[in-house]
């Protein structure tokens, strides 16, 4: 779908006049193509944040020099935090399941229609219950039952997977488990969550219960980069669907679905994009 | 708008085989003419609910013995708890206002465009600033500013002109100022208040500063029957709108407006049309 | 997921007094329990419109003399136009598809997750992209290729499988090819399309590209019976998305996947429940 | 609210690498301090729009010779179409209605709350049942009420009470009548109607009449600027409501207020901060 030259900076630092000039004017007379430009000026913080993508086809600096270049001429100098991704580099991606299978056929769905430049080679889940979909995608599924007392060493099962997989995110659909800090803190900004309310509300377990019981005519989903505490992380997307005093606890679990799927799609696209960038536990979703 | 001559009942009642045939018998056979029926069962926890609207023309029974009629006939039988209204008394609403116009403009401008069955005959403020609008659309305009140390009696003076002026109920349009107990408990299900998130996240002070600080997608408003307990009472209406990381908590506040008087104004529109029925803190909203 | 006792009644007839109390009568009366009952006057035209779903348990009339009854003592004496069917009777349904996969993984993603009652046997294609999908869920993938010269064969061909397997109503899943009249008039608001527009606008090939063209800032779906007029049949759901100057016309098509498929879903959804009755080129979707 | 000392350049030429680079450049170098940048590349026709927005409180060249510089600088050169804007320079807005009360009322009100940034002198009528309203709001308000007749005479009365007011644009709320050809083309751009329905639907009379009659379950309204073509110049903004079988005319009619004064008034509030650009029939709405 993409083609595999492209450079993508992301960054952000402190705001300052003429930024954009700089960065552009650096790209421009390298001989690089700017396709994507979105920036932005936190005026309450002054930071100014930037995403830019650019054709490497006539780009002079070397790919594996860039991001060295670009660090030495204005990286320090702007005392800047960026990253530089290259689209070539297709990224791996794992989900990891439990019984509920709406979020991982919509995924897979998409990814067999060729919707997402990505690659999808690994699916772990605690129960068995959906080993079939592992054999309809023809995708390694692998089972690690999780209980209070071996997680540690079934957690060092699933890193041992994922690096022996070349893992560069992970998605949990519905998986319905507790990870660790330390699994965790291996992947910063790297495992995409999707809560079925709208965050901050109902944190925790069974939010739609918790729905029920408060009445609410709204129910939501939030999609958010994991962090220890739970439920807490950036937010990256959420929406809500309408209810009603005949809605059950099952009409909400129902209708819940189609917004869990949705919201945590388009989370995961975001992130394949690469226009998802973090700071201070908010993200700034380029355009 | 509307004839003045309908009966309206609300009624819930445990769940029990045959009671729509017996309710809309009791009417068809004494010669009301079923305008609009809508009723529900909440089969989890067994309760029966049913809003039933009548043509009063060539009813049988006279418009003040139906209640009585209806709870020895059926009421007592059925274990019911329920409310005949006639649409021929016009309620009469009391506006309380603060500082901010968005919300009290958007209920007088539904009243004159002759939108609402229901007469407006005071507003309380807490502060002078918008005295304009009292004379705007002359409806007395009371300014009752209060203080930690005036509040009882302040609020006593609220009370003898909400009876002065026989209010049937209050609408809260942005005033920021939390009524007493003793207030709420004359007005069950009485007074209607909007709050400016979606309930039950950022309850109380400033949410538009606590969703800007979670970095939320979605922002929201409520409107609710007040209880004893803060922004806890029965939801009526919610609604969303979409914001981003570029939102200040200014961007919040100026996009939350909309949504404010819309939900406001549709719980308003609910409970003129005596559509609402409340549970154990729950609200049904008949079609 | 559902019992299979219950009978449902969906039936139209001219409003007149009484006709709620009647019908609930005689399915109380004859040991009937009502579970679901929504009804609505369209007083503009004098129609009276019912759904009643009620368990045959204790019901005493016999499940295949219900029908007759029902005709004998109320249908004719009203002037109703009626069906009664029966939960236990699961619905057969057929999919048509062209190239697009996004509407059929989304239809066989619930069906598998057991969301839905009712039975997948068949799907059909004029091309054999998707020959795949048939496998992956265990469903004859047959594909019956459709050109201006074999159209009326072929549609023969297609009738013969629809009658082999006994299918009750077929969805096209962006089925890219007109039905022939002769097929539509076998079977009435029985087949659901789903249309890449909020009808009635853009109408026919390539809405995206009207949509773009005239610089819409909203696109939509719609999901409809299919009638002898192309894009013109009762419309049974519709929803948009939110789309900018930004957008091309490969963003519109790929924001539009999300829409279509939660919209068919919709719409075949209620179809299963026995929710939707026609009248007059439009859908009456009960609760 | 907002300070006076912005220069706004909102301007479009054929893309062409280094254009961000060379306009920031040109700005910052200058003293200017640029508060709010969004561009944008449409591929598929090779136009690259931008609009910046800076501070002048530094910037060394004189407000009046900005334009002039900027022409001769790069305006040629990019065979760039260009307007530099100035905040300080308030707006002055007319507003043309006739019976309907809702979106002049939404548009005052937002006026009096002090949320926008722009002058309403003048209120043109072509009834007088709305007189009241420019007495609340101490407006002038003329009734010129037009027919076949004198189309030609009253318009040209219109046209100079615009120029005795200096109006700088002009917002049709629910004005109900058709506006010369000629009167529209002293107004390129300038005159902003809203229009019932989702356009490209149901254009002409009576939309909601159109929407219950096809049987849409969504209905629209959309904000344009006014060409010669009726109901077909530039969009700005549209939004949506969901409606049902239940719903008369009248309820759509009642639905759609809500809809219709806050379409208006998003596309009031972006042409009033110099959000939008048009091209070819097409609007780019900036951020």
């Amino acid at each position: 779908m993409e083609q595999h030259n492209h450079a993508i900076l992301r960054m952000h630092c402190p705001d300052q006049s003429g930024i954009i000039t700089v960065i552009t004017g650096f790209i421009n007379e390298n001989g690089g193509n700017i396709l994507y430009l979105d920036q932005y000026v936190d005026r309450v913080n002054g930071v100014f944040y930037m995403r830019v993508e650019w054709d490497l086809e006539k780009f002079v600096i070397p790919k594996d020099k860039i991001s060295d270049y670009f660090r030495t001429l204005y990286g320090k100098r702007y005392n800047m935090t960026f990253r530089i991704s290259f689209t070539e580099h297709v990224q791996r991606m794992a989900i990891f399941v439990s019984k509920m299978s709406h979020c991982i056929y919509d995924l897979l769905a998409r990814h067999t229609a060729g919707e997402w430049d990505v690659e999808i080679p690994l699916i772990i889940s605690n129960h068995p219950d959906l080993k079939i979909i592992g054999e309809q995608f023809n995708i390694p599924f692998e089972v690690i039952p999780i209980t209070k007392d071996n997680k540690a060493e079934q957690e060092a099962k699933e890193i041992a997977l994922l690096e022996k997989y070349n893992i560069d995110f992970i998605v949990l659909a519905r998986y319905m488990q507790v990870l660790s800090t330390d699994f965790i803190e291996r992947y910063p900004n790297r495992i995409i969550n999707i809560h079925h309310s709208f965050l901050p509300a109902f944190v925790g377990a069974k939010p739609y219960h918790q729905a029920y019981e408060r009445g609410v005519k709204l129910i939501g989903a939030t999609s958010h980069y994991v962090t220890a505490e739970l439920d807490a992380g950036p937010i990256i997307e959420q929406d809500i669907a309408r209810v009603s005093h005949k809605d059950t606890i099952a009409d909400l679990t129902h209708k819940g679905r189609d917004l869990e799927k949705i919201v945590l799609s388009r989370a995961v696209e975001k992130h394949i994009q690469r226009k998802i960038l973090t700071f201070e536990n908010k993200t700034i979703v380029f355009n």
